[in-house]
């Protein structure tokens, strides 16, 4: 080879350990990421990198692991702001007397704004490069998202009653619709139509929100199945499961991700076989507010799709995707009686590739292969209190906290570097967040 | 008050937060901790310190809860060298091929003594104070824990078959009498009696467990009601389950730590109620190794004492308290089908004063009270993506981590200083680590 076949790129990342996720289940030694513009231009050996290669700017990362950024299928960013304000309460007590009473007297553009923004500050320091949202004012999580650099399915909430973001349905569709006509086509920002529930959602504004997907290729996000209160009461009610109630709307297909679904008989799964509809784990929410568990390990032996999410901070109450797995991969084998269920690489996988095909980006997100969108996360593994290592993928998900992630780059542009947050000032950001947290505790019944 | 009033101590603690575990249920703002030799002076408000008390050394936690250290009731400290060795795998797969071999080959004294180390290291970097032990060359984990000054349980081990450390019940018992003659009335070393399980310690050994306790007075702890299958076998085999056997030979009684029982039905708790035994709950462990869920809200409720433990790392696979109590306190919950299950403040409970009854020593440990022995940490909240702080007792469960331990002090004794180890040189353990690592890895059938 001679000097001019030497390819030039911008970055060159040096991993100690690289774990790619496609393909599946490995741990690489020794090799190298090349980042060129906001794509991977390649992933080689450190060998071969040399040989081909030369980089203007060179991170050797000689005690880390290399891998995809992690996607946050499922959030709520702002409810930062609520982090433990109410905690070990019945779920009824908890929204009507806690979260209900703050979100009426606080939300707002300028919360929105602050919440997000401490929210992305979190998951991008514990290795969150993706995230979906949830919540009102989504033109403000867009635009906050948008300044950071920050990938994000942005959905705008839909439900019957009237909120502090709209009169009802007619007013958050026609609101949703300007977001996704504003944002549909950037590469960062995913617009998306975000239904409640099949509780807070009668089937008119249901099925504007299919056509409205028709119409623009938009995702739709809900919380589906939740507790088994939600599928007994439903049922009691209307003789019909509200997955099938989904079903018969025709909301069901691969364009829809179904959150939390701790409850889920032979029909459910049927329903989420024919359609194609993906499921979105949220172990701990489901947990702290002791709604059930959801079988992972047979939704993914019947393949289906599941991603993972944090839920809320105010429902979790962290937003760092490490314990996440940890905690999904660790529940799972109770669920399935199986210590065999949800593998380690099959965690990180979760996190990842599946997250990415939930949002139907799976062809340019989710893995480190050639040509896909360089959002890469370095964990540095050196912490001397977990060693030794004898297998990085299994440390990652049993041993490892989001804390110990290093970098991060998103479509190629850094976003953390030695665990410093490049694109946002945590301390005008932590100054905001005490104002906020000084009025809400003013505010509360326990905390007055 | 004149000057000649003022008391000397040696060191006084300035918190932000105290939670001092008794009284119960309470986050008190402002106060001071005073310690004189081994012991708490006092502790009261900052201003009153100030006027009743001079020390020689004055420590400003202003961002930082300051309470008891952890008790980690259960584990196998040495396994720390095994860690990820060999995860996601069924537990016969994992003890035959796997953690028995590599036992086999490995464990010995000087395996034992930097094993202990590389846990004692961890364990006091993330807030444990005082831990219990199982396993091979007690004598040296005695030894090495007094070495390092950490308050430890340490149970020799007893079962029917041969092992590196012995040839049968005969001799681990003479041992385990030597180790006790030894260490008791140690202020910091509890030597006491490790029957591995009902499945490997036949009557009659455990009858001389059970008399070697009588005349010492040395607790007893074993594995009990680990897996369904463990109660089953048990069951067909003899007609009795394991608890009940144990409650026959008089090996319950409230000395007796029953490590695991996430199998309970009515006839166990009445044998745990009448004999007033100890349950120590595993909650990572018994996920991650599909054993089942212990009911910790109902025993509470039922007056039995739950402790907490890790476990070895090798099935957990850090031994990180604060991790170890987060998961808890989830866990209880989906289990009693109650958000309220296992509040934060019971969970914290659960590792101190809990721990510290267990041990028969809640008189002097588990508890920030006039009298009790110095065994104090200071957790720092000020970390930016935490914020913000509503409840500093939800804060420590549901959003810590061990790592945001800055100090602890085992009877008035620094052992963590601003996050760092003052009583164990981490560079020379990590060297030592790392050869062992070298070693097992090359030895492992899925590793070589």
């Amino acid at each position: 080879m001679t000097a001019d076949t030497i390819i030039a790129v911008d970055t060159r990342i040096n991993a100690r350990w690289l774990i790619p996720i496609e393909p599946s289940g490995v741990v690489l030694d020794h090799q190298a990421v090349l980042i060129q513009g906001d794509r991977i231009a390649a992933v080689v050996t450190q060998a071969q990198a040399d040989q081909d290669y030369r980089a203007r700017e060179t991170l050797d990362l000689n005690r880390h692991v290399v891998m995809p950024g992690l996607i946050n299928m499922h959030g709520h960013a702002a409810m930062s702001l609520f982090r433990g304000l109410a905690d070990d309460l019945p779920l009824m007590t908890w929204l009507h007397e806690h979260i209900w009473p703050a979100e009426g007297r606080f939300v707002s553009a300028e919360f929105i704004a602050d919440g997000t923004r401490l929210a992305m500050a979190e998951m991008l320091r514990t290795g969150t490069t993706t995230f979906s949202d949830m919540y009102f004012f989504p033109e403000v999580v867009a635009s906050v998202a948008h300044d950071v650099g920050m990938r994000a399915q942005v959905c705008f909430p839909l439900m019957d009653m009237p909120t502090m973001w709209g009169s009802g349905p007619e007013e958050y569709l026609a609101k949703g619709r300007q977001l996704i006509e504003q944002w549909q086509g950037d590469p960062r920002i995913m617009p998306a139509i975000g239904p409640h529930a099949p509780y807070t959602v009668s089937d008119d504004p249901l099925k504007k929100a299919i056509k409205l997907a028709g119409d623009t290729g938009a995702r739709i996000q809900l919380h589906l199945h939740e507790t088994a209160f939600e599928v007994e009461d439903a049922f009691g009610k209307t003789g019909q499961r509200p997955l099938s109630r989904m079903a018969e709307l025709g909301l069901l297909g691969p364009g829809t991700q179904c959150v939390h679904m701790t409850q889920i008989d032979d029909s459910d799964l049927e329903h989420l076989k024919a359609t194609g509809a993906h499921v979105i784990h949220c172990p701990e929410s489901n947990l702290k507010l002791a709604s059930g568990l959801c079988p992972v390990e047979r939704l993914q032996r019947e393949g289906i799709n599941v991603a993972i999410g944090t839920d809320g901070a105010a429902s979790n109450n962290d937003l760092d995707l490490f314990g996440e797995i940890g905690t999904a991969a660790l529940i799972a084998k109770v669920v399935a009686s199986d210590a065999a269920a949800l593998s380690a690489h099959s965690a990180l996988e979760m996190a990842t590739l599946r997250g990415a095909r939930a949002l139907g980006r799976d062809h340019e997100l989710g893995s480190l292969v050639e040509g896909k969108l360089a959002d890469i996360i370095a964990i540095d593994l050196s912490d001397p209190f977990i060693q030794p290592i004898y297998d990085p993928a299994s440390q990652l998900v049993y041993s490892n906290q989001g804390r110990q992630v290093s970098h991060s780059w998103i479509g190629g542009v850094p976003q953390v570097q030695d665990g410093n947050l490049t694109r946002i000032d945590v301390p005008d950001l932590m100054l905001k967040v005490q104002l906020w947290a000084d009025r809400i505790r003013a505010s509360d019944p326990d905390q007055s």
